[in-house]
């Protein structure tokens, strides 16, 4: 496999991937949006090794994505705390996990997002705020932005294209 | 790094990144949504040898997230175009690049996702079609689906806990 440098791709998607790391920091994400502060938690959890989980920890505090805070001086331990940034990134995971749900749970869902207040199943949809309206592939599309480059125009220019002619879905 | 078969694992994430493979299969998806369906167009994109572009786009097809068609007998040439399961991706994407457009783009976006009908950059938000109200933390949680084993349970039961004390997130 190549390596390339995502974190300088003028793509959002490849940024925020190059951010995130590997597979293994999304689900030690998951896990702190499951409560889950320390070290040994994340390690019970994930059942990987001390080294790797101490560089990817580290990653995801340099991003900005979890905070670290010592919460026992003798002996010295800490926990790893989301931030906003981290707190951000939910979304991604509920979609995520949706689709999952959705597409491979031949045996059922293991688990499901439900609404305290109601307590029935949550259903999940991307909307925009300033109409209300769901999100769908006709209606909104991704343009040109402030920092777009030559490269970005371009590639926006086939894509609405290839779009408009209906060329790249499938009706299976 | 080690293996762990995520194809099993009772977590709706796992499984889904599983499935999805690298980052690499992530950003063949994206590109499947610009409208690109043929084997130059994404070589030329991600900028990836033969073999594991190959290697990539046959595993999407055996997950049942693109389709592989001829459209040319002479030399053969094949296209691969989005299904229903790989176009159900799409809020996956749209929250990933929300995500990386908010928090690493010091330099403004080079993409934005655009309502058609208004003009306008579209908000996204995540909301629960049954209440219409947007997914929270406090009030949206996971909790166990029909097929939850005893370490779901726990590990939920667990998280309640923890989200209950607000210990796992910070201010900053």
């Amino acid at each position: 496999v190549e390596k390339v440098d995502l974190s300088t791709s003028p793509c959002s998607i490849a940024r925020a991937l190059d951010r995130v790391g590997t597979w293994w920091t999304m689900l030690i994400l998951r896990d702190c949006f499951y409560g889950m502060t320390r070290f040994d938690e994340f390690q019970k959890s994930l059942n990987v090794s001390t080294n790797s989980l101490t560089t990817r920890l580290n990653a995801l505090v340099e991003e900005g994505l979890l905070e670290r805070r010592q919460y026992s001086e003798r002996p010295p331990r800490y926990e790893y705390i989301l931030t906003q940034r981290g707190r951000d990134f939910r979304p991604v995971l509920l979609t995520l996990f949706d689709w999952g749900n959705k597409h491979f749970s031949p045996e059922g869902p293991t688990m499901l997002l439900k609404d305290a207040e109601t307590g029935k199943d949550v259903r999940l949809q991307l909307i925009d705020t300033n109409t209300g309206e769901p999100i769908t592939d006709e209606r909104h599309r991704y343009c040109a932005g402030p920092a777009a480059t030559e490269r970005v125009r371009e590639r926006l220019e086939r894509a609405h294209k290839a779009l408009d002619a209906g060329k790249n879905s499938t009706d299976r």
